[in-house]
């Protein structure tokens, strides 16, 4: 199996090297034998080739097995609303390139890190969600407009029947293997996309009696969230409602630095972690290598069908936590200093 | 003062019928003349007359002073994509039609309901946030359609300069009477027209070099609001966004049955709890009137400019909390079954 490492920016190279090293660990431990290359994406692609995703490294892509992705993004674009090639472009084109219309984004609280977050543990003890987030359509890949007087600027948020129709099946068949709940989350009561969605939605669930359906506005489901994240297995939505529904449900997981998410589709799939380049950290060695890690069993799982090795990388996770290890951004105020790794050492320990 | 009580669906009648006894107690008390009139909204008003919005209460709208709103929608049809008329066309028709294009929205807990919330008590204690929706653009407004195959749809989100100018004014005003913070929340990592917003606000930002301004993208403000939310002091956003993060908010506050909205521009300010209609609980007696009540402060501030009546009422909210009076959404298992009140009772004591 050959597996491309694209680490991308800032603190994307710390945390794929940990990623990495795991994947190395498990080959040795169970006798495989993984082959590795790494291509630029990102500010660092944009720096070396004037493209945010350069020719090469989406041949290395397709080529690959599996790709283990870090981070893109960079300040210096953030606040120059004219920049014209932007880190973030690499990631989008990639993502349509090779098909990755699925994110899957499962939410699970690690019971060490119950006191992690700011939510009470009594409201989180037990949650485990799965996102499915549609990863190729929507306003992000809508037309994009400027008028000439620069006045006006506008964005298409689009969605085609098999668009959704792929996705939602997606996410029934894995409430199947769950606990038999979909939650589809849109705005059908405001706009027209939403509204197709949860006529496909209502079409799919047809062919799932099994499977309890549930709609929710976007609104309503970013409240329920927080005030009672149990109540939800599968939730399945679009691209714009599933990047701000994830990054608000890390919460959930004690930090974003827990959270790993797997791109799958047409071809090879992606994994990444969903917090992104954190440039205020990067080169400091601090940054929580987990989520990279285990992006890395999401991989071993999902692309190659190793259910034990994948399993493996988790226990050593959740060992790990129960040894009472810490990077900062899980620690708290009991944490004692010798328990608190920077990344190189976390990375060790698993 | 001329007053519209316009109570729209589900819960909204129950609620305005609190608020309106707050308004006449106030005018009883501090020897206002305050005049009332009623009309129809929503899925009510589809009912007797056809249309969500009817001429009649938009004309009744321009003549009143202020208007007390109370919720519209109705699950007949939210699952039905392919419906014509819909109750939300009228409040979206009413706010476009008066110009209402900033959404205040304050979100502060009572002390009281520190342990209401989903979110620790260290976390929530001392935050403080005041949000500007902007409430008459976005793609809420923008151009809606469907394929003739039906298997297309679309919805066009689109900013002009003019309108983040005007909301972003109004934001950094308030921020100045305030911590003077303000958190502009875009998405212009990915979007044209979060692009556009981010320019017009770093424009707006440099005439308030005393407020400080902070960008961020959606997605990590959703997690943000939860994992830290005393760093918010004003936050603006678009219509989009605002809907998402403002609901997502209510958390903090302890329950969406506290929370209180002002929605000026042009004309006639409107007042409406940010919770729905709630068609589970209509009719029972059980919803919290509190976020009415305290829309009806936010009228005497805002609309009437009585400083003196709206902290009144506010004064009045909390002494209620003090007492330890509760109604379902906010209490809790210590609450003795005699401070348990439903709608009315609730109102009474305030
Ligand atoms: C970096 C950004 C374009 C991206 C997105 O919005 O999809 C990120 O937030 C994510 O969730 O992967
Ligand atoms: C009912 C709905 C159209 C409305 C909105 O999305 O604006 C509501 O959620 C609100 O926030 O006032």
């Amino acid at each position: 199996k050959h597996i491309l490492i694209v680490p991308g920016d800032g603190i994307g190279a710390e945390v794929t090297t940990v990623g990495k090293q795991v994947l190395e660990a498990i080959a040795a431990k169970f006798g495989h034998d993984f082959t590795y290359d790494e291509a630029l994406i990102g500010h660092v692609a944009i720096e070396a080739t004037g493209k945010a995703l350069p020719d090469e490294t989406l041949t290395k892509m397709r080529a690959a097995d599996a790709v283990l992705f870090g981070a893109v993004g960079h300040p210096k674009y953030d606040n120059d609303p004219s920049a014209k090639v932007r880190p973030e472009q690499g990631l989008l084109q990639m993502r349509k390139e090779l098909g990755l219309y699925a994110n899957l984004r499962p939410i699970k609280l690690f019971d060490e890190l119950l006191d992690a977050s700011s939510i009470k543990p009594e409201i989180l003890r037990g949650a485990d969600i799965l996102f499915f987030r549609e990863l190729t359509g929507d306003v992000y890949f809508g037309e994009k407009k400027r008028s000439e007087d620069r006045n006006t600027a506008s964005d298409l948020m689009v969605y085609q029947r098999y668009e959704i129709e792929r996705i939602a099946v997606k996410a029934y068949e894995a409430a199947r293997t769950r606990r038999s709940k979909v939650c589809s989350v849109d705005k059908a009561n405001v706009l027209e996309s939403s509204r197709l969605w949860r006529e496909v939605v209502q079409e799919v669930a047809k062919r799932y009696p099994d499977v309890e359906t549930e709609h929710q506005f976007v609104d309503s489901a970013a409240m329920m969230l927080i005030k009672d994240p149990k109540r939800f297995d599968v939730v399945v939505t679009g691209n714009l409602f599933g990047d701000i529904l994830t990054d608000e449900a890390s919460q959930i997981a004690g930090s974003m630095g827990m959270l790993a998410s797997a791109s799958v589709g047409d071809s090879t799939g992606v994994y990444e972690p969903i917090h992104g380049s954190a440039h205020d950290i990067t080169g400091m060695g601090v940054a929580n290598p987990l989520a990279s890690v285990l992006s890395a069993a999401l991989l071993l799982d999902i692309s190659f069908g190793l259910k034990a090795e994948s399993e493996a990388v988790i226990a050593a996770v959740d060992a790990v936590l129960k040894a009472g290890y810490r990077t900062r951004d899980i620690a708290d105020a009991n944490t004692p200093a010798d328990k608190l790794l920077n990344t190189a050492a976390m990375g060790a320990q698993v």
